[in-house]
């Protein structure tokens, strides 16, 4: 046997400290690694993998609403990312700046793209002529850079990978549906295909995307009750549309600029799904996206016929399920340990006395459940329990949101419940930017979403006791 | 109807001007657009679905024989390009420099990647220690930038995608295998997915790769006459692994350094798809890779029971095939010169004639044959129609390449073959610098594959009449 260590043995539990607990997953189960350049990760082929089935699915999504894809130019000219004055604002800080081509030095500096609205509205400008030519639903797989100064993997990264939405659309309301379309998207597919419970709400005017007149958002609670925003779907009215000249003839004959959204949702999802769902062993897959869905890990099979029936089972399995088979000569413990590590959802055991009894072992990775299990009933055994997986996981992040949110009423029990209790809280607020202010740098809370599902938890703003507009969701933002 | 002109009688014809044909294909097909940064194209939806079925296709190609992907950061440090000596002289006077981040000058210049293998062995030196390690079969899909000075879409742009295999191996034979086997499965693809057929051979020293020991090359002959490099895999040996200090513990339990390959296809691939298929009313789409391969046009769509009729074919065939039906207003004559300059392979027409007699009407794009098929026995002829058009393609290809390849012998021959007839030219060669010099100088012949099937074609060298050493193809390389 290799001396290779058991690599589970040095992931930091997360109650000891939560961020090197998070860390020691991303790079112990191969997630990803560190690159030569500040702030840029490799995403290695156990996080390519995962990345390639968020993709795929998402993907099925966008086309099944009726959106193509395209790919635009990574560069963007100076002159165009300052067309829209809010969105040059936001963005102008952080972008990356190519100078030189070759050893020349370009007449006009090119940014890499932080985000491409600019690009997408340059074009929209040559192909919208007519409402024959609207809507246009596009969208984009690609990375980013933004010129970040701390960074921590998929969390916040200086280039990261996702996609963005960039629709335009002949009517202000088609483009609020979209809007509102495009997140319902992402919280079925957080909630169905992740097992992420998501609150889906709005923005402040503080918060919302550069350029745009309003952002909606889902944001998911992590295991160390902070939140993370998940999603982001941004309805830009005809703001882009004036700024880069792109007129249509209506119906009526008359020009008119169309109005115009975009949402995206990045690698940072890939940090919701670790910090979700991950124990003290290590990553927790959820089925429907996991790279490897059932591990087989012979025992004994130096014995006659193991190996055979281990390799009949992979070959009969993988026409229901993503299954490998580990024939390295590594211990059948260190295996366990090592796909527990990353969050193999189900791990199949089959050794010389399962063989005699003709069944095998089916062990899940969320609640370690192990089922003995007749080899004739494994096509329809091992979906059915991929799918308690996938179900189990959800119950439980759902449970343990709601046992971690908090309704308060007034501004001591704000301030006490943010400093002491992790989690979420619910209180009202009255819409001024002055309380938003205070609640950031006097109660610490960096996060806040107004869900579509309003309740009324109280009648005053939890700060300065004023009418309140909306009950707000607070939290602290990853 | 809409006041929309019939695009096709814009379109060049090769015969007049072969560039312009090109442009006018790809420009009004939709390929591609022009964007406002040099050299950059914007590839529009359907050169996006194109593309994204040529991924999947290869991608299915390089799992099954063993490869995972992995993502890689899109910069480059100054000092990692410079490691190697042949390389960065290779790539540097062509990469685009970033010196900026926000408004704080860099340390250190990135380049943004104009291929990957610096950044592979940067990982490769933190992952391999053992022989246990390898082989490393990675493969990233990606877009690089190189800064060219005259660009055409998909032919030569200075932002391009493509896949780049980076491989690690324990000995030299086994990269010289998967050297081999890769340009194999291009090769296979080529022909099997895209009706193209290609040569494989080997480049000249002097063409190879910047920092490979040997570079392999599929070669296609377009429209015109001209070459086309298609896909190219190479063999590095262990060059960049002393270069980077890669080593391992070999089975003898010495040190080691890993042998390895590269291997890229690029969106020039779509360039030689137009050239190999396309005629003067525009795109020719093999059915494999076809963004849409059968499109339903209703005629007389506003009497009782067409457009019903021609929803339920859709429905019925979008399980067999890729299937749109178009029910804008636009005339069928018109739909029928847009499909056909889109290059959709197969055109199903249903009047309400045909719904009396219970059939409907196939048009083949390449041969524009025309059949009345029994409605119930459409699941059976699409699929069948479609193959004809894939085997069809190849063949017309093959045939074509195959009567422009010329034999020649000696020099005058050479240069009057080369100057008179456009194709490719067989001629043998003694291996020398001087040679290939004089060739591509006198006798205008820019391109130069060593096929793997050797002919004899003659005793001695084309150019100075010396020992020949190898029979080349000779021609006018795109």
């Amino acid at each position: 046997m290799p001396d290779k260590q058991k690599l589970v043995e040095s992931i930091t539990s997360m109650d000891a400290d939560f961020a090197q607990w998070y860390t020691d997953v991303v790079i112990k189960s191969e997630l990803a690694g560190y690159s030569g350049v500040r702030g840029c990760m490799i995403i290695r082929p156990y996080g390519t993998a995962l990345w390639e089935n968020i993709r795929n699915d998402l993907d099925g999504r966008f086309k099944a609403t009726g959106h193509e894809n395209i790919m635009m130019p990574l560069f963007i000219p100076e002159s165009l990312l300052q067309k829209e004055k809010d969105h040059v604002e936001g963005f102008a800080p952080e972008v990356a700046w190519v100078t030189h081509g070759g050893s020349e030095l370009l007449a006009e500096r090119l940014c890499v793209r932080p985000t491409s609205e600019t690009v997408f509205c340059d074009h929209y400008a040559q192909i919208i002529h007519s409402w024959r030519d609207l809507p246009k639903l596009y969208n984009q797989w690609c990375s980013v850079v933004r010129w970040e100064k701390t960074t921590r993997p998929f969390l916040r990264t200086t280039e990261f990978y996702w996609q963005e939405g960039h629709t335009m659309h002949e009517t202000a309301q088609e483009a609020w549906d979209e809007t509102e379309r495009m997140l319902g998207v992402y919280a079925d597919f957080a909630e169905q295909s992740l097992a992420i419970p998501v609150i889906k709400g709005r923005k402040t005017d503080r918060e919302k995307f550069a350029g745009a007149e309003a952002t909606y958002t889902i944001e998911a609670m992590m295991h160390d009750g902070k939140a993370l925003q998940s999603g982001t779907s941004h309805y830009f009215g005809d703001g882009f549309a004036r700024a880069f000249d792109i007129q249509f003839t209506g119906r009526d004959n008359t020009l008119q600029y169309p109005h115009q959204t975009s949402w995206g949702l990045s690698t940072r999802i890939i940090g919701a799904i670790i910090m979700t769902h991950g124990d003290d062993s290590g990553l927790v897959m959820p089925p429907r996206v996991a790279p490897v869905q059932v591990m087989i890990v012979p025992v004994a099979m130096h014995k006659e016929g193991v190996l055979e029936k281990a390799e009949e089972l992979r070959e009969r399995l993988s026409k229901a399920c993503r299954v490998k088979l580990d024939v390295s000569d590594y211990s059948p413990g260190w295996k366990f340990a090592e796909y527990e590590m990353k969050g193999v959802p189900l791990r199949l055991e089959i050794g010389p006395k399962d063989i005699e009894k003709n069944q095998c072992v089916l062990v899940r990775r969320d609640s370690r459940e192990k089922v003995f299990v007749p080899l004739d009933q494994l096509e329809t055994t091992v979906p059915e329990l991929l799918e308690a997986v996938q179900q189990g996981l959800f119950d439980k992040a759902l449970a343990r949101r709601e046992s971690m949110t908090y309704t308060v009423t007034d501004w001591a029990q704000m301030c006490r419940t943010a400093a002491e209790k992790p989690g979420l809280v619910k209180a009202m607020w009255c819409g001024g930017e002055a309380c938003e202010q205070k609640l950031k740098d006097e109660a610490g809370v960096t996060s806040r979403c107004m869900p579509f599902e309003q309740e009324k938890v109280g009648e005053a703003c939890v700060c300065c006791g004023g009418a309140a507009e909306k009950m707000v969701i607070w939290g602290k933002a990853y």
